[in-house]
């Protein structure tokens, strides 16, 4: 037996010994991907790709986000059935994520000085790809599929950098300015009109166990009202509310209410 | 009609419904890519890939940013005309980026103890290729090239969560450690011999606008003078200027000057 | 002579006047990322698309990896013999890898409320694929192995945002949240069931440097012990210890030790 | 103005002033491609690739055949509703198929004393691609889909030299030896038990045409009765009848009728 | 030493005493069929992938192509500066090219009465490309440019079955049906309106030899005029002419001359 | 139920009811394509891709073999001991295929005027990848691998059109030239410095049946000596022996023996 045979020999005793778990026949992380290119190059005609006509477009995402919703509800008697109504509610949804995403593209656009047109936020911008990620994943979450939104949104985050949870409720004109490092909490609520710089945090300060001693899932995350804006690397913690048309500085660190109108930056809050 | 054939149906009338934009033949984000690798390949033979001479990887860039520049120039009607003079000024500049990028994989080894040698750093280190995309991106921008620069360095930014506008003005031996959540601005001015941690925002404070409420573009972020380091996660905003040989520490706000030979901490400053 | 052929024969002059550094035959980037994959398809059969039993993975990652160490080890003159002793050691070890990240796995589901279950947490979370890279990579350069180790887990900066450097030690049950901007320095010593947030350094203070200039490679990143979470954007640096069971708030610059059981919040440090 | 630039301008003007012809969006070879693809993995499962179940295998099926088929009537208004009842008659008629096929692998055995068992029947024998190709393409012929069946046998044509035309008809338990070079024409009949060998034409011996000296397309292929075997190189042209049980020698060139149970060799012809 | 290593070492030691030939950088066949590929979309456009402008296209097709002339003339000392000459005459000419393959396609579609449309011709029938690559290897072969026509010829034969030498010279309007083992030898001079069907050679009878026993490269392939048929697997040997308007019988094999208007069949000539 | 959901009900029904047969896990296809591209790589280095030195190809090509070998023996239960010795013997034999290869580039050389160099040979020559294939899997049929060889040579057939059972007995100098159609039997017995044209075929005449009806796998394919020339398109049929220095003219259909030194024509055979 040569040195490798028995390494292998051990390896595979001592590996079997370790409990582990098996995956099975699941949702495909490659397959969820070309579902959000499909919605991209129906939301964005020409910018990305594809050059079919709209209704071949629908077809084939119908194709394949069909597959997978199969394969997410595979525990779920029913799943063959629900995934036709679940996939046709969310492709007669696709004008409403749309109609959102130009709203973001807009405020983007209104933001950043060194924009030159539009075009250009739809080519260049990483948030414009985090935003159609996670309009898309929320779309689905609400509808009830499993597993394919978070999928969908951590896609984005891998490549952006902007990590924001499908559950999350987000208005219109939303926009994030470089992006990496903001992460947005399962529970948050943002209004319209709302921007985000860099490493902007709006998360959870701490969790509630049950008996079990397992982390209980309820809100948890902030409520950001509209026209607010949060500078680069401000945290934002807990079920608190940042009042309408307010300003949070950068680098700050936030665990309460700050009412409307409001302007809080290092070491002073005051009224706008 | 079945249940998909009608929710294809109402989707279609409702997208159609909503304003959007229709992408043209334009700039392709895989292209640039390609000249990218390209421009790599000539200034580090032998670490990425092509093994071609030179003179056959000049062609080939010249093929290829030649094809990106004319769709770039698309609303000139020179545009043919200029794209080659543009493309040969940019081959004609290219010794002066290979010059300057050796430059930061010096400072980059001369920063860090773990590094065992300068194959590892051109290798491994992720602001070898955020210098790399951004010093041809500048190039380019410096010749009047549209769209490509922004492009490239959002290429980067995605890959190494390092994220400088090509506007950007950095001089030689620049280094970034670990680099993720690093943003430096279009109208920033860095000198020689500057040293960033990840984290670190050079960006604007606010924005002027003009009568039509649109920003305007003018000098709003920092000036970094020679010699100087900014820790991680601090944030320098404005059109300030940290002054040659000055430290700035960590998890810092800054938005007034900072005279030369200072060390600025949290609550406190001090001539060095 | 065209204008381009002046531009390339002006432009290949002066390249070859600036002095550069040509790469050899070395280790490959691609066939470093096929290791980090095959390793996975052992670990969590099933879930990342190879099929095959698991003496034929084991056999498809000695070839792999065999043939990289060998690369690694070029300028050491019993490179191939010691490339197979290497190898078989490592495949030896993969138990305790799997082990080791099944933990990781456990700890942060124990950590979100926002799981679901186990598969969901393999699937979805860029920290699985961190400590995947880190845990082979750690693993690697235990045993002596060159450049590799650093190139697996700039992989995963990369892609998740999360910079580990191999070097770290780091014990059983490690969670990161979210996780971008995480920079964990070459000399950590990490202990078990710790927890950080995105944005977190745990990072080196100043360098000492020898006679000639060069920066000294000596301990100078802290030592967390068991128990203890960090919260966002909170720095830690230098060779402090932070106690077990103790709490760092979000967005701290800390430099100096923390006792056990101790809360670190802004502005105050108080007794848990 | 470069040598190039001058040539490329005259090149396009003279390109422009030659009468040619510019497809449209049409019928895919790849898509057919994967059609026929499909199709293999429904009827020999687990020899080719996909493994996934029946179910999944005929929506793909659907989703891909639909899309050409709707294609490949683009000028018939009613294409889009026709489309989609091919595309069921044609999944209903896979089993029948299947059943054909198996036949076809039976007979290759019987024949080929170098069989060792019929997974290599499958696996190797350029026939069994060929017969997939020309049976899949036979029935969508049959159906009145048009182009689609024409671009399969080409695709077999192209990888095992064998050339169907899909408008021929075969019956049960069909083979070909080797198979290069064989030419089956569009109105053959040819029953059951029915072996060839490589470079056996069934052709036409001379064509008819009409008043504006078109060809007229009507039967002009031989018809070859159940169990005949014709030797390699032979050709058989024009509307003759080879009757049952006929064996026809190889290298002949065949223009007449053959009565049932004859033996035709080179320069003589006998009752068997 | 393990059994695989002693193998190993065996090899190597046998394979390095066995004279044999190492290949320098040279012209890529994959590089030639891109060539290939590219005057196939300028020629027939819409059919085959490429949608992007003619002059776009053009600019294609002298970068590939300039790059594997300049490969291909290695030996030649100007072979730089030429290799733009024969690039640029070749693109001033495939205007020609185009126009001869469209009479191409109009013989076949007059030949064959299971036509449809002229795009079936261009879409399905493996003479299509078999022309493609001699025309364009042809026009090459014909400037100077050593090896490359060659390649182009035999990717056509291995995709097609049709062998034809880039020497022959081939008329207007020719056609072949089915094609699988014609063979066209270097040396053959065809006229217009000339219709072959398989297997037909066009080939040399026998060599002269010169005085160190090397074959002489001579005239020795068949001159076909004018309106000539050649039925399936005959063969026309020698430096022999077919006179005009003559058709040739099939599974003929044909060493003579054969006079204008003259009809051979199996054991006799006549007078048409 | 839809339309589709309908039939692809039926379809699912009717499938089940025929009987078919489900592959298992087995040699791969590509892999085994693989497997001759490494041969290729080792025996013409320079000429096909790979750059890597000797001893890495041959461990890369035992890595590949060794996996399809075990695969092939998936029904012997020392399978996976016998893999390890078969591949090393085959290790062993490959500079015997080199050196054979050798021969055979050497014969093509020599009988085609219109080769300009031995470069050209190896790169375009269609028979060189026939024999390529040939040799290697005659290796290992001889070694007593199953399934493979016949894999290997299949793929040559359909790239080629040259058909050679790895049974075939092939001596040194073997050329064959054009190829299309040439089909060598799996008894066949090939002397030295014999070549082929296209078409040939050196077949069976007649099988004999077993008592239960199954085809006998014994001697029935012909002997060829050494220096023998056969023609295009002839067919030498049944276990007969044609002498050395004969000449086989085009053509023929010849099932009897032909003593040495004769020349054989349509319609006569004469003393050479």
């Amino acid at each position: 037996m040569t040195q490798l045979e028995s390494s292998i020999y051990k390896s595979i005793e001592a590996l079997d010994a370790v409990d582990g778990m098996a995956g099975e026949a699941s949702v495909s992380v490659d397959k969820v991907k070309e579902v959000v290119e499909t919605v991209k190059s129906i939301v964005f005609p020409g910018f990305f790709g594809a050059t079919s006509d709209l209704r071949t477009k629908l077809e084939l995402l119908h194709f394949l986000l069909r597959g997978q919703i199969k394969l997410a509800l595979v525990d779920d008697e029913n799943g063959y059935e629900r995934s036709e109504d679940l996939c046709c509610s969310f492709i007669e949804g696709l004008a409403e994520i749309k109609r959102l995403l130009y709203t973001d593209v807009q405020a983007i656009q209104d933001n950043d000085p060194a924009v030159k047109n539009i075009s250009e936020v739809i080519s260049c911008y990483p948030v414009v790809q985090a935003m159609l990620h996670y309009r898309t994943a929320h779309a689905l979450l609400v509808l009830g599929v499993p597993v394919i939104p978070r999928i969908m949104t951590e896609l984005a985050h891998s490549r952006t950098g902007i990590d924001i949870h499908p559950g999350a409720r987000i208005g219109e004109y939303f926009a994030i300015d470089h992006g990496t490092g903001v992460v947005i909490g399962e529970t948050c609520i943002i209004g319209d009109h709302v921007t985000l710089y860099q490493g902007v945090t709006l998360g959870a300060k701490n969790f509630s166990y049950d008996q079990e001693g397992r982390p209980v899932n309820k809100p948890r995350h902030p409520i950001v009202e509209d026209h607010v804006t949060i500078y680069s690397n401000s945290s934002v913690l807990g079920r608190v509310t940042i009042g309408h048309h307010s300003v949070i500085g950068g680098n700050l660190w936030l665990t309460h209410d700050v009412p409307p109108c409001t302007k809080v930056l290092q070491g002073r809050e005051q009224k706008a």
